[in-house]
């Protein structure tokens, strides 16, 4: 499908119109679309404005509250639980995000618990957030189910994505975004496409074995980062974000595309922690330089694929795409084009 | 090697006599032997008692203090940096653990960032003892490198473990205790022993392609869990352990077997986090209850391997090691009683 090169400003003013139009207020539309639209220009165009398609028709079914009352409930100067009133996830991220941010200014350390959310984008828009503001961030949030418990064969465990910021001098800042899966499954349905056999970590087949072929393992489950490991970083993330704050986890979780006539009941997690109160900040720079110099200074397999830091990838296209436009196929644009018009009725197919 | 079933309370009694003949007061030696019992009881052998032979031909070379004086620096309530002062590892992680479960009692969560340390054994018996207080806890350490950066081919980034404790009502509480390779080298060994292939997510070969053959891998390098993932996670626990605490990090990490003529300089981190700030713990206790049910009723792939949560082996381990005693093969058990004589001169080989 022909793509075409969609200047920031434009697609801002579209998401803008698009959220107003359902009745979101201007100021929230904007803290939701900064989310989009950074997920947008890293480069995780799965996670950026595309997204708008679902969140508007979960609006428009009263699934998504469109003035939600978010309340921060602060337990102690250092930890707070936010209730999200099913508002939009991004405005739930933003907030969790800047009152994690403030409450560690103040104390060195916070946690904010997010609870009664929903879809909240890609982690690394808000861990680049948290690096502009000084501040390392391990945010996490629970997701769908779409793992199997280590060695069981039935899906109940969320691909629970963890995104730790950790601030820089310059850009590039260090921003790991990872879901535990070793592979999502839409990289096996390519494969299969492509008719190509897919790495032997990606996916056990039904009855449990390790499988290169991708067709069986869509028949199957993918497979968590480090087996159990990655399945027991998934739990971490689901308690931290689900059960410590009394909201939904594991199967009660709700998917943002099947399950369209509940909520989600998505649960989030922010951890901030200020550097500054361990050494001033030229000298954490300073350390974090030498830390990611002597990283990449070393010799790689690919003379053409240097090392690289967490972080570099997504700054590289921020870079990029700043200048050059957001690249949209035609029909994503054409969708951002019929929202902000009021234009509905595009099947979640679309998005 | 045949293997001879110890008491507890002997292995607890020849390690106490080890380290107070070299100098170490009891009360001191005490909480070391603490954390190396409780790994012996997990079933964490690597990293239990046996490794009293390292850490005390390291006191004697005068590598490690045995009379340091460790100092916590609070900058805030929530937040302190520990100095440790070249002391044992388990004393300085121990004291750090004990200031994160108070502050965090108090503040709802804390951080303490360890530097100038040494090998502080597993991070398991840390989590359970926070556990224990009815605290989460997430802990780490840098480590000498034995990893290449994604995409490199020289050793540059620990394994840097991670550690996660969540407690329950009753044991087993939830604990993940994971380093970033997927499998350590000595597994490799083990096949390459046996003539056997390893999984091909365990090691590049020298030239940086997957690799099934333990002596390609051995020639090679580990990989982390999940490729960049599990690389990024590596780094992320050597900012918190190390590049934050100003520490030692990256390279400047030294093994306890290689780098007889220097000390170690390990970081280690400690966040402990209040349940009982956002539910009270009985709530929490039946959240987890529920959380953990519904994953273990999954059906697994082969019924005599049901599914389990993080740490149940190891309370099994436990239980069972309580009461029958630990498994030392004889040479372990004799250099414990050497040790405890005050007959040195073992070669590094036996630990």
């Amino acid at each position: 499908m022909p793509t075409i090169q969609v200047p920031v400003d434009k697609i801002i003013d579209l998401s803008q119109r698009s959220l107003e139009r359902v009745g979101v207020p201007p100021e929230d539309a904007a803290m939701v679309i900064e989310i989009l639209v950074l997920a947008d220009l890293q480069g995780i165009d799965t996670h950026g404005t595309r997204r708008l398609g679902p969140y508007i028709e979960r609006v428009r079914k009263n699934l998504i509250k469109n003035q939600p009352k978010i309340t921060l409930d602060k337990k102690t100067p250092s930890v707070a639980l936010l209730e999200g009133d099913n508002a939009l996830g991004q405005l739930v991220g933003q907030r969790a995000l800047q009152a994690a941010v403030e409450m560690a200014k103040d104390q060195g350390i916070a946690y904010v618990g997010c609870r009664h959310s929903n879809h909240f984008g890609a982690g690394a828009p808000y861990a680049l957030l948290a690096c502009r503001a000084n501040m390392i961030c391990m945010l996490g949030t629970n997701a769908f189910p779409t793992m199997a418990p280590w060695g069981g064969r039935e899906v109940k465990v969320g691909n629970n994505p963890l995104a730790i910021g950790i601030p820089r001098r310059k850009s590039p800042h260090f921003i790991l975004d990872m879901a535990m899966s070793v592979a999502a499954r839409g990289k096996m349905r390519k494969a299969s496409e492509r008719g190509e056999a897919i790495p032997g970590d990606w996916a056990l087949d039904s009855k449990g074995a390790p499988t290169t072929d991708p067709l069986e393992g869509l028949k199957g489950f993918v497979r968590p980062i480090g087996g159990h490991k990655g399945y027991g970083l998934a739990l971490v993330v689901d308690v931290l974000a689900g059960v410590l704050t009394a909201g939904a986890f594991g199967t009660g979780v709700k998917s943002l595309f099947q399950n369209m006539d509940e909520p989600q009941d998505i649960g989030h997690f922010f951890i901030a922690l200020d550097p500054s109160r361990f050494l001033n900040l030229e000298s954490f720079f300073s350390r974090m330089d030498d830390f990611a110099g002597e990283l990449k200074n070393t010799e790689p397999f690919d003379e053409a694929s240097p090392v690289l830091m967490p972080g570099e990838i997504e700054e590289a296209n921020l870079q990029h795409r700043t200048a050059t436009g957001i690249p949209l196929d035609e029909k994503t644009y054409q969708l951002l084009e019929d929202l902000a018009g009021g234009r509905y009725g595009h099947s979640m197919a679309a998005y």
